[in-house]
């Protein structure tokens, strides 16, 4: 039986090379290609640097898009296309100004207004503030005490969580919904603290939604950074009636055109059989989105890469997609989803990186027990990369849509410490990247590929 | 046999809350103060940025003496003192020169001389260059091609290697006995390609050693930048005949007096066994040391901070000792074993945290089969807080002078890929160091300290 899967795999040319190695040594080509000649470095530069900032519909993200179409056609794929996509168009427009008056004491603070909000007039907003922790604070304070201030969400990120990403989902509803809860009860604009462990001077922001209200009654939102959220809250205890003052000018225009890109190997043994490796292509405005999400980007590109570069043909196909609008909308991993749908596609694997170019840690999987476990089996051969770490829970935002029968889903968990440092602010730049930390990364990302693809998914 | 030692534990006062916790709960109550109460990041943002680089011998080194015996004697240790130790006192002078002189052409390159070099004479050195990548290469050439010339090491540090520290093991040969090895072949000065993975401008210094070369051969030698190291291997490919020019003017002292400095609590049950954790207190002269050996001073502090706020008293003996003159003799770590040695102490644990304060993960452990399985076998204890590597290896320069029967010697082992952007360069600031991965090593080390005052050493 050995025999014949030799005799077989021969056939396949250049796989036949790897049947002759064991995974051990295929690894480490693999790592050795991403420490000594991968591509991820001088890619994220270019992205980072020649482009910048990409939030959907902006032309940046228009480049990064031709740019990363032009750099995978380099790469001999069997295929490299877009997929057509309509994504929102939301435009900052001069940058913010706020301040706390204090009786006759200004202090400019620094603030960023939230992805979707509504500007303020157009001489800004004043109003009486009041802090809330969290929306049960918010409800009970009701109508009576909310109508006409300005609501001041101001719960921390929770230090005392190991992984960052836990203090994060533990406190992103004030981002996300306290615009929405504060208008309900008749609050002109929310101010929200930073999602940042740190004490500092950045405003971080992300996307919030109204919900169900009516246009009529939205109200501008805003970031404040953790600094300029600790001395609002100093002051407001000591002056109850402080006002606030911002000014925003954003705005949301049409739904413009966008693309995701992919690039396809065709499989060699089951090419209906199809495993994607991706990251977003979008970024918030704020910066270059080096971490968030550049360095997932060039990471799987550079999967492809290395392939190439060791020779491996894939058993499957794969499929390389940078994903557009991750950041507000979700709109290019839905696409995906329904054109695969439409095209009856079976996708048996999918990895996403979007947890920043950090040293890599582990995996975070979506899968049936058989899978989890048959990948947990993989720490033996992982561990002189000094992977570790596989565990259950949150893939990635735009493999999430994906829904064929049994499919494994897998996130790229690097070390999470300092990934709040930078998410969705103006220092999320290129020099906030390791060059070795990014390629670690990336050399993990193509051992997982390697090994789903010549283990299969089990049912 | 149980109930006994309860009742002998709860004579001894506060240790009896301990007695009824689970080593669980007090990692936990470890970690959480690591994390949101301790003084890590606050004092090494003073040792940084108040203090500044503290070479031994200098006035910034005295100055951290005195700010670290202070700190110490807020935190109640039944004693805190120093130890006489004589230090080398070599003084860089003013910034270095260099250029490459490329028939008419010159182009400056960053380089810095390393620690303990020699100057060059006043008005500089020029010499053609011949450059090696290593020993036997230098050997194979000569005194015959060699005398006369500045010799240039270009190793570079093999990005392949996954633990950036294996990478330094196999090139720091150049750098400590380069100019050793090429003096004795009549060589001018040595040139030497900067420890670092990293393509940039920074030049690295750090020891080097002439050996037992008579003191009229010492000869000049400097770090070049990696980037300057490429240039000038580049250019001698097109013109082997070009010229170098440096200038340094450094100076070597006679020997001064300095410190370690001691923090002592008196163990409560066996307080002749005693424990060490530490760090060194000196750092080299380019930058402030926040990672080489900032982080590791002020990490050990808090394991004593950690310990008094969470009431526990340790059963042994605990030492806090910062360490002078770890980077260029040593002698602080030689003059703690000497005193140790006279008073007869027996030391059973020593761990020292020497390796930057990035995101901690494991640790680095000398000692006996029993003792690692005992260690190793923490690692469902440290699980939760991603402490997942027990390696044999090098633990700690300060501590390996201890010699007492059995010891147990541990390094703590943050992850290392970042470790050599900064080591020994101008860019080692604090804001190279993230406040969370600090802490989190604080957390680690203070748990290694709980657990091991609590099992003992195995014989």
């Amino acid at each position: 039986m050995k025999k014949i899967t030799v005799v077989a795999l021969f056939l396949l040319g250049t796989s036949s090379l790897f049947a002759q190695k064991t995974d051990e040594q295929v690894l480490k080509e693999i790592y050795k290609q991403a420490l000594t000649n991968s591509k991820s470095y001088t890619w994220l530069d270019h992205l980072s640097n020649d482009i910048g900032a990409r939030l959907s519909g902006s032309a940046n993200a228009e480049k990064a898009v031709q740019y990363t179409k032009a750099e995978m056609e380099k790469l001999g794929f069997d295929k490299v296309y877009l997929q057509e996509v309509m994504v929102p168009k939301w435009v900052r427009g001069e940058k913010e100004t706020a301040y706390i008056l204090d009786n006759k004491t200004k202090t400019v603070v620094p603030i960023c207004a939230l992805g979707g909000s509504v500007a303020t007039a157009k001489n800004g907003l004043t109003a009486e503030v009041i802090e809330v922790q969290n929306f049960d604070e918010l409800a009970v304070l009701g109508a009576a005490k909310v109508k006409g201030k300005i609501v001041f969400f101001n719960r921390p990120m929770d230090n005392e969580k190991i992984e960052s990403f836990h203090a994060y989902s533990g406190a992103v509803d004030q981002r996300y919904a306290g615009a929405q809860k504060a208008a309900e009860l008749g609050a002109v604009g929310t101010i929200v603290r930073s999602l940042n462990l740190r004490l500092d001077d950045f405003p971080h922001t992300g996307a919030q939604s109204y919900g169900d209200l009516p246009k009529s009654k939205y109200i501008p939102t805003a970031a404040i950074s953790t600094n300029g959220a600790e001395l609002l809250s100093k002051t407001l205890k000591k002056n109850p009636k402080l006002n606030f003052y911002f000014k925003q000018s954003c705005e949301q225009f049409e739904d413009v055109l966008s693309y995701n890109v992919v690039g396809e190997i065709k499989g060699s043994v089951t090419p209906e059989n199809i495993m994607v490796v991706g990251g977003h292509l979008d970024s918030w405005d704020l910066a270059d989105g080096s971490h968030d999400d550049g360095a997932g980007v060039v990471q799987s590109m550079d999967v492809a890469n290395i392939f190439k570069n060791i020779g491996y043909k894939p058993k499957n196909t794969i499929r390389v997609v940078l994903f557009m609008n991750e950041e507000n909308g979700l709109r290019g991993g839905q696409k995906y989803e329904e054109l695969s749908l439409k095209n009856n596609e079976n996708h048996i694997f999918a990895l996403e990186s979007d947890s920043g170019g950090f040293s890599p840690r582990g995996f975070s999987l979506e899968c049936n027990k058989a899978n989890f476990d048959q990948i947990a089996g993989f720490n033996t051969l992982f561990e002189p990369y000094l992977i570790h770490s596989f565990v259950e829970g949150h893939s990635g935002s735009d493999i999430g849509p994906l829904t064929s029968k049994n499919i494994v889903k897998a996130g790229l968990k690097p070390d999470s410490q300092r990934y709040f440092d930078y998410h969705h602010a103006a220092n999320d730049k290129f020099d906030a990247v390791d060059k070795r930390e990014l390629e670690l990364g990336t050399g993990t990302m193509a051992s997982l590929m390697y090994l789903m693809d010549q283990r299969g998914i089990l049912k």
